[in-house]
């Protein structure tokens, strides 16, 4: 089941899927961060204010480039997780 | 709990996830063109061989960018269960 029209898709979507990951490691490195500051100032990993406007924020973003804003907010809340599961290890090798 | 290196830090995630956002967008657009594609040709949803080289090459990528390999892989797999979800109903609204 290969041919060059289904060839020519599929480079795109590896094009697009170095950059995901490339964006999600540098995502990564800056909570990384975050979590380093918000553990040395005895501040709680969540902060859910935030989250939840930026869910409403990047579902509007979603919806606005076409894409199922249901599963923007399913991907920002698989990312999340990982961050504060992330957060919570940083808080705790410092306790 | 704000403060203006905290802000910056979150200035900076949210440049990060609207671009994700974005390729997430291009992505699908990708995959709905695929999807149609293949319903066309009779092809089917899925491409085990294909998905196996995609998740090898991506964690490959991610441990080189700093990136939980582990992480990576469960995201990848998170976006491609919705586009086989997708080409499934394409293929079923074309039979």
């Amino acid at each position: 089941m290969s041919d060059d029209q289904l060839d020519a898709f599929r480079r795109s979507i590896d094009d697009v899927d170095a950059a995901l990951v490339r964006l999600l490691a540098e995502r990564f490195r800056i909570t990384q961060e975050i979590g380093v500051y918000k553990a040395a100032h005895e501040m709680p990993p969540e902060d859910p204010v935030r989250q939840h406007q930026k869910v409403d924020g990047l579902r509007q973003l979603a919806a606005e480039e076409g894409l199922d804003p249901d599963f923007c907010e399913k991907f920002l809340h698989f990312v999340m997780d990982e961050v504060i599961r992330n957060h919570v290890r940083i808080a705790e090798s410092n306790s």
